[in-house]
């Protein structure tokens, strides 16, 4: 392709807006730009990387045994209400009338019309399982959208369903998909963690994220140095690692703590570490008051203490439901006298402390020699806090690490949430009808593209993978006045388009150093520049990541571009 | 591909609502579902043959020097007020507002988004011309949804674009978007015409639609016996074709016609022909109320009206205005004694005439031997005319015959309407600044893909065109439980596919009458049957479109199957 006549512009300067490198060189390479907040265009080069993913992800399907279609972006609002996320699904959801005020939702995601699809076309477990797949845009109206590509209000995504008779059945369709995302991802050359994730708003139970290491990765994720354990830092248990303290008792004890408003300021007043005081924090988990202790080093995680009273809603309780409990605000409460109203509950790692510090329900003063059991009473010990790095992996191996990830894929076990609600049942070989189970995957197409920007990118523009790049060779004519420059340009620019390979050929009339700074954007990942020694035949072949470079003759070059490349 | 685990469902009875052979068809197959009115999702066969013809299309833009890109079905209602498009486009505009009150259009078109990236992306002549297309759903509110793909709400279009410097640059991009058109629809294997038409909502001049011959079109086309000439039926101009009547004109009279209410009763009632009386009907053209006069058997075409008078709005006169006029209505007007503030305009074929029948602006009474001229003024003879089948074609070729087509294509001659409105400008090579030319051209892939199954079936079926069909080949186990059978099918299976040739296998467990009845319905060119001579290595091989057929040995099929495709 010719760059005179390509659709593309580059940009000196970072848009104001982007943050991050992707957005920031997407841009200003002219990949993509924006229309609306959170909303882009892919221009030619953008489309064609777009393509590759596109194709990486279609293949993968289709060898996993998924079934390519393609649903409609309009969905009628009463499918989603039959599946009750018309209700559900808030704000996020784009919403329209059509010219007779029917309601309709843009889609978000498909299950409702891929089960309404399903319902309607299979009745017998003989034609079960079954996986099909579309790679279509997807709006989610974004609160805040940003970075880019990696959270727009509308993206490309490869959505895909699996119809199960069983559960067994499911896990075995989850098992290939699984596989098949952990081949798209490897084959996009990301650096990735497939982690174990909350189902959120989707209704299911077994799930997993799949993770591109990144410092702007919106996500925490805590992995094992040395096993292939990971987990969303919300979902990660923490092992029950105490061990009983051979300190001996001592007496409780009332102490003035004038001045001191945190719990640092109180240890260091009182000479000890911070591990050695009670952090007391009180929520109202549905409508029962909880004291949540932890050691004074831990953070509570409310996901834990949701899933343990099985709530609905869990918030922080307010101060004026601590004073009217406790007698007190939030920084002096403690399990002391708690009131019987109040449930007091305890991670694990307090359970075996001894002699240790908390709130005395007073402003201005604290207990010391505090004993869980003998002071206070713990309604239950449990799992209660965030994983920290340096704690035991949760599958025995290793010790934990943090690491920030973009999320780019997410397969649910879905149950039968969606079939249940819409009545999508199946005969079965005994000839009874029953409800079938579902799994859900996608991918955001779009983000992985970013994602592979965030990870192959240097300080001159972005460094594609091979497998990726819009084209293989960024072919540059100099001074394309000089005549045997330009004749050698064109002739180089017919061989390799002859040969199957794709390039690009810089044909403008440009200086030298712009050209070169626009090929460093693009990160194509082979220049060959074609300058002054053009009238011997010799052109320069640069690597756009290794920075390596050589004069090779006109007649190596198909050679040399092939082997590198089959070599990739 | 195995047939039990796609998502596939045929149906016996055609849809309640489908009334054309390409909306039973496709639904009946089990490649589209209907999920609102209009909008329908691709199943997997589906999806495979909207791919194909994407393909082709994909295949002839690149060609033609087409770069493909990516736009965003949102687009911000800023840019269409700034094209005015907002206000005019009307109900058919799918409008949404996100969750600030912002509004947006769902993209039915993308003029305006490829307007302002060029705007801000290509400031010199160098870089001009440029051709751009995608390939995208669009989403347009239509009044009344119908025909299946023909007409829906949400479909998927081919829209590219050209930016040019001049009007002879402008006519360069169109030829090749021409020459790329009808590349497309003949490797789709469709009989189809390009015709001179009207550019309607678009603003521009010059332009083509590319319609398929069917019974089923909503359009009328005009075209030549012999040449190649082809407009819409309101587009095509009438040779003036008239000459001098020997006729000795006879004195006026003036005739009861007490009980003749249609021109048809007046001719009959006097005893001529519908072609020797005048027809006359008033129109308001702007504010001028004009009465335009043709020959009886001739119909008046407005838009013709409209261009002569270069106006902007053309309407039938009420009656009450022809009785404040001309002292009566509909039924008996005539040219003779118009009065001064009505324009009486004829149609060429009125010129000649001599001694006809008119309207005496008199209830129950008819003006005979009237002669145009003598007993009434001609403010201007014209064009007025729609043309009829046997006229002179325009070009000078052959006779008119009509024909009813589906528009597939459109490529317009856009000029400057959307470059001026938002500020398109690019430096020429005297550093001066010029206004973009553009063109814009569209295919409606997923409503070609509809043209080609009207052109495409018999009373079983889809009879596809070996290059769109879903798959090349049919494969039947008829009875999968006996052994030798299945073995038989499944080693096709694996041979065809190792060959490279595309399969369905239907390995289902049902009876032979409804295999045979699913695959004439899903018309793939070739069936292959392993039936009863299993155990012989020979399968029955069946032509879909011919009905030919043949019984052959296992080791026979791959070549076959093979110089088949490759004389296609």
């Amino acid at each position: 392709m010719k760059q005179s006549q390509m659709l593309v512009h580059t940009l000196k300067e970072n848009p104001a807006d982007a943050e991050i490198k992707s957005h920031q060189l997407l841009v200003r390479a002219g990949y993509i730009r924006q229309i609306a907040s959170g909303v882009y265009s892919f221009l030619p080069l953008g489309k064609r990387v777009l393509r590759k993913v596109e194709e990486i992800v279609r293949e993968e399907m289709d060898k996993a045994g998924a079934h390519e279609m393609l649903m409609s972006a309009l969905q009628p609002a009463e499918l989603w209400q039959e599946s009750g996320r018309w209700n559900t699904y808030g704000a996020e959801l784009m919403r329209l009338r059509d010219r007779h005020e029917r309601e309709f939702a843009l889609g978000a995601t498909h299950e409702e019309v891929i089960t309404s699809l399903v319902r309607d076309s299979i009745k017998s477990y003989k034609r079960l399982p079954l996986m099909v797949y579309q790679i279509q845009n997807k709006f989610r109206d974004e609160k805040r959208p940003r970075f880019g590509l990696l959270r727009g209000r509308e993206f490309l995504m490869k959505d895909a369903y699996s119809f199960n008779e069983s559960f067994e059945s499911l896990n075995e369709s989850y098992e290939k998909m699984f596989t098949a995302y952990s081949n798209v991802f490897t084959r996009c050359g990301l650096d990735f963690r497939a982690v174990i994730a909350d189902s959120g708003q989707m209704g299911g139970k077994d799930t997993h994220e799949f993770m591109v290491l990144s410092e702007v990765g919106e996500d925490v994720i805590a992995y094992s140095d040395t096993s292939d354990y990971a987990a969303n830092v919300e979902m990660a248990p923490v092992i029950n690692q105490s061990s009983p303290s051979d300190q001996e008792p001592a007496n409780l004890e009332k102490v003035a703590t004038p001045d001191q408003k945190t719990m640092q300021e109180v240890a260091d007043f009182l000479g000890h570490s911070l591990a050695e005081g009670l952090k007391s924090i009180m929520f109202k988990v549905d409508d029962q008051f909880v004291l949540v202790v932890t050691r004074g080093d831990h953070e509570v995680n409310d996901i834990k203490l949701k899933n343990l009273y099985d709530a609905d809603i869990v918030d922080l309780a307010t101060e004026e439901d601590t004073h009217s409990l406790m007698g007190t605000g939030f920084g002096s409460l403690g399990p002391v006298n708690a009131p019987d109203s109040v449930d007091v509950i305890a991670d694990f790692a307090v359970e075996p402390l001894v002699n240790v510090t908390c709130g005395a329900n007073e402003a201005g003063f604290h207990y010391t020699n505090v004993n869980p059991g003998r002071d206070f009473h713990v309604k239950e010990y449990a799992d209660l806090r965030f994983i920290k790095e340096g704690d035991p992996s949760p599958d025995g191996n290793g010790h934990i690490k943090f690491a920030r990830g973009i999320e780019v894929g997410h397969v649910f076990k879905l149950g039968r949430f969606y079939a249940e609600n819409m009545n999508a049942t199946f005969l079965d070989d005994q000839g009874k009808s029953q409800t079938m189970v579902m799994g859900s995957y996608g991918i955001g197409v779009s983000r992985t593209l970013a994602a592979i920007v965030e990870q192959y990118n240097d300080e001159r523009g972005i460094t594609w993978p091979a497998n990726i790049a819009p084209y293989q060779v960024h072919l540059l004519s100099l001074n394309p006045k000089k005549e045997e420059q330009k004749e050698l340009a064109d002739q180089l620019y017919e061989q390799l388009q002859a040969a199957g390979i794709e390039v690009l050929y810089d044909d403008r009339k440009e200086r030298a150093g712009v050209k070169f700074a626009d090929s460093d954007l693009f990160g194509i990942p082979i220049r060959i520049t074609v300058g002054k020694r053009a009238s011997e035949g010799v052109v320069e072949v640069k690597e756009r990541t290794s920075g390596e470079q050589a004069d090779l003759n006109q007649n190596e070059i198909i050679h040399h571009v092939q082997t590198w490349y089959n070599s990739k």
